[in-house]
């Protein structure tokens, strides 16, 4: 009961680190289990099964936080719009996590099997989704909306290498259809890193919205689906 | 301003009653993407991209309404858990949204090449998956939390028919190489299904947690996971 009696900025910046904490797990995750993949190592993929509970705790934990909160601060204006954030933040984290679990589960099917090809464009994708969701979280401490535009920005790139990845496998498959399993892993495993981006993305968009007051979310989006379409109204 | 008037329990039901009605343009989107996909018309597919605009606004809508109540009537308990599980649920079903647009995008790309099998389980899989949201949402409304437990566990089912379609398609590929391409998109329309239940599931959890005040959600999904695994721990 004592938490509920400190100053209503403690529990912020603890609310804060607790979405720090969660994010640095996150990463870690989704670090270790494109290690897990590209070392073919089947035991780095069983840690990120076992630390997953971690995250899923946390999440817990900042949703209760958010509404003790809310309950008992009655925030307005900027802190009411820093809370709902952070419940939002939670929930992208652990989805986050979840996916990175995902990718584990791929990795200990594909280490069944020899290596397809030896992997260049998947790391570099966990590569620039972690750097995306760092810069999420520090964007949302710091109420920085430039750097999340610049994350929202950065989910572009993730997509791209995502679309080659794709269509690399593809050609792996048409050439050797013994490729095909194996293919179809690293492709899912590709989808979920691009949806990883897409967490980090909508954690941008929160930040954005937090520290402006208005939305740009659906401008984003609507601006990721231009070209994808084959319609004669677009 | 004279919403900001209304009688509190008028705001929560106008709430509930945003949320029905892009519960039930997420529902629609659904089904016309995978009528789109399994009668092969094109501009069903592209009246799905067309009419993702409308959801998006609800849950722009749906988020300041919350954040309006939040900060205007400062509840306590169950309201307040309401409101927080509104916004949540809005994001859920603005994501199902974006799944549904997804599986337009494949369906066009599939409409490029003719059909490669007559689909049975994947409309099966969009029932299923809109049958858990329309409930998910009833749950909702009605602080139903068998009904919302009921929608959790039908998770499976989905999940289960997504794994016999990947199977099935991957046979596809081995046979037969030319239809790698298709059964790839095939496979990543099962996984938007699959992704649109576990949305649904989301909603339920929630709409437990709302009714009473505990969180069932990650107890659900470690039993989601058991047997997926390959590591000597579990």
């Amino acid at each position: 009961m004592s938490k509920m009696e400190r100053p209503f900025d403690e529990e912020l910046k603890s609310l804060k680190e607790m979405l720090l904490e969660m994010a640095a797990r996150a990463e870690e995750q989704i670090a270790l289990a494109v290690r897990a993949l590209r070392e073919r190592e089947e035991p780095l993929a069983c840690q990120v099964l076992d630390r997953e509970e971690a995250i899923n705790r946390l999440d817990v934990e900042v949703d209760q936080m958010c509404l003790r909160l809310l309950a008992l601060r009655q925030p307005l204006a900027t802190d009411l719009r820093f809370i709902t954030a952070a419940m939002k933040i939670g929930t992208d984290l652990e989805r986050i996590g979840d996916l990175a679990v995902n990718i584990a589960e791929r990795t200990l099917d594909l280490l069944k099997s020899p290596e397809l090809k030896p992997l260049i464009d998947i790391p570099r994708m966990a590569e620039l989704a972690q750097d995306m969701v760092r810069d999420a979280l520090n964007a949302f401490v710091q109420g920085d909306d430039a750097l999340a535009r610049d994350v929202c920005l950065r989910d572009d790139q993730v997509d791209q290498l995502n679309d080659q990845v794709f269509r690399e496998l593809l050609t792996y498959m048409m050439q050797d259809p013994s490729t095909i399993s194996r293919a179809v892993d690293l492709i899912l495993v590709g989808r979920h890193l691009e949806r990883i981006a897409d967490h980090a993305t909508n954690i941008g968009e929160d930040v954005i919205y937090m520290v402006k007051g208005k939305t740009i979310k659906h401008h984003i989006e609507e601006g990721r689906l231009t070209g994808l379409k084959g319609c004669p109204t677009d």
